[in-house]
């Protein structure tokens, strides 16, 4: 069946969430949003484009850091929606310089930060 | 430092997305959502517990279908406005019975259905 990104089911604002999971190691990196148009560019592209809620503008993930995501397998969930992309991570995922966005885990009732900030 | 639940950003629904990955595989086996009470309830009873937004009540996880999901680590991305669960998954973390809700990718412009449902 031919994919029509028009049929995945965004929110009241238009935007459906997207997992960034590294191919190679599994690893979830972030969770950010698409909008239709950043959905299809995506795919076209295979360059990773979220849509940025703060600054209300398509955010083409690495353009202006290098930390490219580049795409290898786009997946849907059985609801249509939720998305997961599996990339080719380039350096940090992280604004943070971190690999991941995930790097806080909660153990004991305590913050416990898991990996330091890139070199 | 001491893990404060309600210093986590819910949405305008009071609401933050949850992703839960396989901890032994890496697998990304479904997104959903947890309000602060489903976000306490998950981290004291280890046993993995959303917010359904359609039927607008907690949904422990396996309660039901017995598909239940053990906490294995709780963690949360830079910005507090994702959650990630890492767990053990009983049986299928798809209302479809498969193993993940993610089983459709998109290829060449395709459908491709990645799994069969578990049987």
């Amino acid at each position: 069946m031919k994919f029509d990104a028009s049929k995945l089911k965004f929110d009241d604002k238009g935007l459906i969430p997207a997992i960034a999971q590294d191919d190679e190691t599994g690893e979830v990196l972030m969770m950010a949003w698409m909008n239709l148009e950043a959905v299809e560019m995506t795919l076209e592209t295979r360059r990773v484009t979220y849509w940025s809620r703060s600054r209300q503008s398509f955010w083409i993930k690495g353009e202006t850091s290098g930390h490219v995501q580049e795409l290898v397998d786009f997946r849907f969930d059985c609801d249509k929606d939720c998305l997961l992309v599996r990339i080719r991570q380039t350096g940090a995922a992280c604004h943070t310089n971190r690999r991941t966005c995930f790097y806080t885990a909660v153990r004991d009732g305590e913050e416990v930060e898991l990996m330091a900030p890139m070199t």
